[in-house]
Parts: structure tokens; C-alpha cells; sequence
């Protein structure tokens, strides 16, 4: 009899595992559009070595969404710029009739959706190991390396590790997410043999785990220093890159735990975890209210930037504005940050009281710093500003002063209703902000709410405010 | 022609010194009173050496306030009772037929109000120096030691230094002051030669000043490493004693502070503050509330204990509500205590906010400690108590749970109604405060403060918070 584990594992792995027949559709999908790309280059007179790369070349795609990437290596004499020129030019074409859409990383490559298939062609540099130019160079080595030394077997193992990641919230290395991407799955199938040996070891992961499978460091130490994220792993075709460089320590976390829990009550919910019931509007409200915090929403209109730049710019806005509610002496208890990528954003900041005092105290010098003490006298004694003292606590002086901002929702209003470009909103957030910010409070978000299924999910997670696998 | 600063000391001193005919009438009530209790004790078989001591032995009384003290020294064969009861009898006696008040400090000795002159009748052991029984068998000691070197000129300038440390509100040793006591401030004078010395000087004082006048100590060092508290003054007939001992860091800070205050800018009022006029009562209704703190009074009846063992208790009782409230998250702005020593006395904690949100923050242990993890997860996750989580942030496991005082009144109701003895409420404290406490909050306290004016001055200087002389 297999353990609940294993049996846990099977039945996730049938899910997984693309069928044979499904296989073949896929390989020759991507066979033919490999053709169709080779001729049009060839049809320009581009000098051009059509693969595919990821996950189809690796047999590690999850059955349910299979990606194609097909990548063009062009000579490196070829200028940057045809990479949004006549790349994409090449790349239109050989997916003509098709949905496409224009995508830009590190720089443009298409999206194209063939036959309910999500397809990427993507330029980089033909490089010689260790030269490269731009940042997709490395990818034709990554399949390289890994292609030979993951049987089938392995195969299966990345993929369970994958839907697992998905199934907890921590796979991509998108900004969104910053998490574990399909390369990083394959190499710690590699490194642990399996998917429950990643998960056993990750259980034990200490402070700062750095793996360097190839060995490419005589001692683990060397690399550490090198290295300042959170976790590390060296990439076996690049001794200088750290593939794990966008996991960030919340998802580094999160799987950590996980990954414990998992093992210790083995449950299908980890792979695949329920969808979410938005609450209903009254038991919204009624949640709300009964927290007794604030919970302030900052919602703003669509910005017109690809995900990695709009997260990017959304989680360094968020960092600012929840600085400036700080640096007025709000307590912020929790925030975070929804976008549907499109036309709406929101900001939620939960503070411990909307209104502080109309005073605040105000420390001085200490006692001893005699000139610091005559020029801070000077400055309240009998102000207008001054609401009590100034007199001596603990060896300093101390006056309280009027606050400016009683009520967190001013605040913000003030702050921020031209961008707040100046309080370290980013730019293309600061614009909408500017354009059409509203702060909503408690339970003014049902409008919201009601209008915004996506976000209605996201609320009702954050007022649960636990990760899904923890039922 | 003189400096603003001679002027208004030659003011004051004329204010403070006795006149001729003054002095005399003094000295002969104390040289009767000492006949009259020589009487008594001879009487009463008992052989005692009766002497003047304090200010009026030294020549450096407050003309309009002199105080007698006559001491009894008894030999050490009488047993420590005999203070308390022959002692008691031999001074009420001799001051037959004036109003009498049993006091208690270390032991028991008479006050009497004598021809309008307040009188101590205090007995004590006559022994040989630094064989000390009772505490107060030093005092003529101090007398002996001070009066031979303390001459006429020095004498107004100590005059002038209690006057001033009265005005500035740091002169007393009892524990509702903390201050300077007379014998220090003679101590002081001798020390930097004058009143204007002893202000140049302290306006200067470190962090921990130590005085050994004597030169006791061959280094200071020694003497630093010796005693504990903020000032030391070694007292010239004992070297292990430190006659500031009383002083609280405090009332040291504001001498230092009031002392550079006046040197900048020499004034009357820091020897004679004006007298604080109470606001009106729609004055102070306005005053509070625009603060936007709360301020919660706790009031209770009078306690039958001396000055020093209630004020004692009080400050004691005050640190440990202090504690309660900010171990409850309750953010304390300032708190302090006032007592008419006779049939009420109130505690004043202003907060930020009277209310908390409903959840509170709980942090859990960090990831690396997996079976805490475990515990902390088992006890959280779903439990009723759990509002919010538990979730991961910053490497550590957070939930947010139900606070059972989301009020700080009700917080003070439930945990003093019973007297609060085990939330540290002093004893005598916690009896009065379970027979009698009512919280009030902001201007509830118009009640307190429209019927004792003592209070309504305590509460409009509370409100000004800032020293008398920081006009």
C-alpha cells in the first residue's frame, strides 16, 4: 500500500503529465512553428538558429498550460534594435493569423496564442558560453545543460514541484510573484533527486541556502559572499548568476512552510487550492467593521506599462506611501497592493486609528548640549505651535506641538493628490494617481467590491489574511 | 552701578534674612524651648542632652518661614520604644497648650506650631561619629560641622539658594520632591563659595556630578564607583553617606536648567513664581479637548499614611498603572499624580487613543524553530481568537487576534476595581482605590476641578506643562 503521501503525488502527477498523444500534438505544434520562423528569417536574410527552448524542449510542461517558447539566435553583428525591427517582423509573420501580442522584457519579443497554445518567440544573441549580450542569451544553454541529465522520470518531479509552487502562490519569477522560476525547479529536482527530497530539504533550509550543483566554487563560502539574496543558486552555465536572484524572502518563506506543512498533512490543496468565495457584501462590511482598525484604500485608474514595469512601480509606490503614513505617526498595521493589470490599481493600507491627537510630542536636545537647548527654548516656548511645555523628561527636552495630520485619510489626500511624485511615488503611478485617485475607507470599498469580482477575491484573501493551504 | 543679577540677588536677600529683632525673637523662643524640654527630660529622669539644630542652629532660615528643630539626644542604653513613648511624652509636655502633630519618619518625634513658629521636637542617640543607631543621629553632627565655617556673608547666600530652589520647585528631600535638602544646599555653598557659584556651576554639571568636599576619597573615582544615584554630595562626617541621596534625576535636570535659565536672565520669579490662576472651567473644557489625547483620571479617597510613605506608594502605584496600561498597547503621553495628602488623590494617565482596534498584531516564532512553528500554528490556525493569519512576514509567523481591552477606561475598571494589588497597586493604595475609585475621562474631571482648587491649580499647570519660570 502506498503512503497518503505517494498517493497524493500519483494522482497530481496524473494531472500533470501531459499524455502521450497531447505530447506529440505539442512537440509537433512547436516543430512547425520552428519551420515557420526558419523561413522567414531565411526569407530576410536573417542568419538565424531557430530552437525551442523552456519547458516543451525539457519535457516539463504542465499538461493544462503549455508555453512554446521558440527562440531566434541571431549573429552578434546584428544591431540591438533589430531585435524590435525585424525580429518581431519575423516573428508576426511566422504566426500570422493568429492573436499576438507585443511583449518587452529586457527587450520586445511576441506573445502569440496558437491553437489555445501560448506561444513566445523570442530573439537573443548566438554567444559563445560565458559572452553574453543580452539577457535571453543564456536560455539555449539552459537547455542544453539540462536536457541530457532529466530523464523522464526527473521530468515528472519538476512538474509536481511546479504545480506545487503554483498551487502555494510561490512560482514565476515575474516582479508580481517574485518566486521560483521553471529553470529553478528543474535544478532543485536535480540537486534533491526529487520532488519530496526539495520539499524535506527546503523544511531545513537555515538563514541563506546557496547551492552551487556544478561546483563551480571551491568552497560554499566563496559564494555566499558573492551573492546577497536570500537564497542562491548558481547557475551551472554561468558561475556569476544566481538563478534564484528574483525569489524574494516573503516567497522564499512561504514555500519553506509549505513545504513542512505539506509533509506533515499531505493534502491535495497544496497543488490545487480551493477557489476563493468572495464574502457577501454585508459579511464584508461586517468584517470590516468588526477589526475596529482602518483600513484605507487608494484606488486609481489603469497605467500603460508592462506587468514586471506596473509591479515594479507599484510595490516601490506602495514602500513610499507606507513610509510617509509612518513619518506621521500612523501605525500601520498591514498593506498590500491588487491590479487587475489593466485599468484598475488599489493600495490598502490598514492603520491602527484613523485620527491621532491634535498634538505631538517633540523631542528636544538632552539637557547637556547647553547652545541646542538655548535655540530649542528660543524656538517653543510661548509659540503658537506649542500646545504643552516645553519642560524636561528623562535628561531632554520635550514640547508638545500641534500635529498637522490628525486624520489618515487627509493625509493622504493631501499628499498625494498630485501624484505624490514628491513623498517617492513612482512615475507612471504618480500620473494616475494624479488623474484619478480615490481614498476609500472601511467600508466605502464595497463599490469596489461589488464591481470587481478579481478584486472581491483579493479582499476577502486579505481580510483571511493566511496563506490558502492553511485551511 | 550693579548688574541685573546683583540687583535682584540683594532683593531677594533682603526678602529672605531675618531683620535683627527677628533673629532675636527666633533664637529666644528656640533657647526656651530647649529650657522647657531640658525640664521635662530631667523630670522624667531622663538624661538627655538637649540642642538646637537645623536652620535656625546654622543661621540659615527663610525669614518667613522658620522652623525649630530641637533634638533630644538620649543616651543608647534607652531601648528605640523610648522615642515613641517617653521621648513622645517628655515634647508634648514642653509645648503644653500649642497645637501638636505626631509625625513618623524613621521613628516618631513632635511638631508643634509654637507662637505661629513651627517647631520639631525630634529625639535621637547621642553617639560618637560614625556609630550611628537612628537616622537622625547625624543631625547635630551636620550642625557642628556647618556652623563654625558657615559665616554671616555665606549664610545669606544659602538663603538665597533655598529661595531659589523653592521658586524653581526642587527644595525638599521628602519623597513627594525628591529635591535638595537644606543641609545641601549649605553643603553646596561651602562648596562653590556663593548662590551665583553654586548656579555657574550647576549649569555646567555632567552626567553624574560627585562632590567630596571633604576630600574623603583620595580619587573621585572611587567615590562615583561608591554610590548610585545621579548626584553625590559625600557628607563631611560620614564618608559612605551621600547627602543627595534624595535627589531625583528629575528635580537635578530642572535645577540645572532653571540655574542656566536665571544666570541668561536674571529674574524675581524664579525665587517667587506668580501664583497659578486656575483656568475657567469652560477654559479648561476647551483646552482639553482640543489636545485630542485622552486623559483619564483615576480618583480615590484619602490614606491614612505620613507624607513620605504615601507619596511613596503613590509614585509606585503610578509606575505599575503606567505599566498596565502600555502593557495593554495603549500609548501613555505623560502621567503624574496629585494628593492633598488628606481625603483625595488622583492619578492622571493621558493616552493617545482612548480606543484599540478590536485585533491586535501577535508575533509568532520565527521559521528556523520549526516545532514552535508547529505549536504556534496548531494553537492559531482557525481558533477563535483569530481574526486575521496566521501568516508569514518578515521570516516569522504573525496572526492578528481578538484584544480583550480594545478601551482603556474599561481596562482600568476591571483591573483596579479590586484595588489593582496584583497589577502592583501599593497596599495602602489598593485599599483606598478598591473602596473608592472613579475613572474619569477628559472634561468629566470639571467635577474634580471645580471642587478642590488645589487640584484645578495641579490640573492648569499639568495642562501648561512646563516649569513655573519658563514664562
Amino acid at each position: 500500500m502506498n503512503s497518503p503521501l505517494e498517493e497524493i503525488c500519483a494522482e497530481v502527477l496524473k494531472r500533470v503529465a501531459p499524455s502521450v498523444s497531447e505530447r506529440e500534438q505539442v512537440l509537433s505544434l512547436a516543430k512547425r512553428l520552428v519551420e515557420k520562423v526558419r523561413e522567414e528569417a531565411k526569407e530576410r536574410g536573417v542568419e538565424a538558429e531557430i530552437r525551442v527552448e523552456g519547458s516543451v524542449a525539457k519535457n516539463t510542461w504542465l499538461r493544462d498550460c503549455p508555453e512554446i517558447d521558440i527562440f531566434m539566435r541571431v549573429p552578434t553583428t546584428m544591431p540591438r534594435e533589430a531585435f524590435g525591427t525585424v525580429c518581431l517582423e519575423i516573428a508576426k509573420k511566422a504566426t500570422e493569423g493568429y492573436e499576438q501580442i507585443e511583449r518587452f522584457a529586457e527587450h520586445p519579443y511576441l506573445e502569440a496564442i496558437v491553437d489555445n497554445v501560448w506561444v513566445n518567440v523570442v530573439p537573443c544573441y548566438r554567444v559563445k558560453r560565458g559572452k553574453w549580450v543580452s539577457a535571453t542569451d543564456r536560455t539555449p544553454f539552459h537547455t542544453d545543460y539540462v536536457k541530457p541529465i532529466l530523464d523522464e522520470q526527473r521530468g515528472g518531479e519538476v512538474r509536481l514541484l511546479k504545480r506545487f509552487m503554483k498551487g502555494v502562490g510561490v512560482y514565476g519569477a515575474e516582479i508580481k510573484v517574485g518566486g521560483f522560476s521553471g529553470y529553478l525547479c528543474e535544478l532543485l529536482v536535480l540537486n534533491y533527486g526529487s520532488f519530496v527530497g526539495v520539499l524535506r530539504s527546503a523544511g531545513d533550509w537555515k538563514e541563506r541556502t546557496v547551492i552551487d550543483y556544478e561546483g563551480h566554487y571551491e568552497r560554499i563560502d566563496d559564494a555566499k559572499k558573492l551573492f546577497e539574496e536570500p537564497f542562491v543558486m548558481v547557475d551551472p552555465v554561468d558561475k556569476r548568476r544566481n538563478v534564484a536572484a528574483a525569489v524574494r524572502k516573503e516567497r522564499l518563506d512561504e514555500f519553506v512552510a509549505a513545504s513542512r506543512a505539506f509533509l506533515k498533512a499531505p493534502d491535495l490543496k497544496f497543488f490545487y487550492p480551493p477557489e476563493v468565495e468572495p464574502l457577501e457584501p454585508t459579511e464584508l462590511v461586517n468584517k470590516i467593521n468588526t477589526r475596529g482598525s482602518t483600513i484605507v484604500f487608494i484606488s486609481f485608474e489603469g497605467i500603460p506599462a508592462v506587468p514586471d514595469v506596473l509591479w515594479g512601480q507599484l510595490y516601490r509606490s506602495q514602500r513610499s506611501v507606507r513610509k510617509l503614513i509612518q513619518q506621521h505617526d500612523f501605525t500601520v498595521l498591514r498593506d498590500d497592493v491588487w491590479s487587475n493589470e489593466k485599468s484598475l490599481n488599489t493600495f490598502i493600507f490598514e492603520v491602527e486609528n484613523r485620527f491621532l491627537p491634535n498634538m505631538k510630542r517633540h523631542l528636544g536636545p538632552p539637557l547637556r548640549k547647553k547652545q541646542e537647548c538655548e535655540k530649542f527654548l528660543r524656538k517653543h516656548v510661548g509659540a503658537d505651535s506649542t500646545v504643552s511645555g516645553p519642560r524636561i523628561e528623562e535628561g531632554r527636552w520635550v514640547v508638545e506641538v500641534k500635529r498637522k495630520h490628525t486624520d489618515v485619510v487627509n493625509l493622504l489626500n493631501e499628499k498625494l493628490g498630485d501624484g505624490g511624485a514628491c513623498v517617492g511615488v513612482a512615475e507612471v503611478v504618480s500620473k494616475a494617481v494624479a488623474d484619478s485617485m480615490e481614498v476609500l475607507v472601511n467600508d466605502e470599498a464595497l463599490k469596489l467590491y461589488s464591481a470587481n469580482p478579481d478584486f472581491a477575491k483579493f479582499l476577502t484573501e486579505y481580510l483571511e489574511g493566511k496563506p490558502r493551504w492553511l485551511a
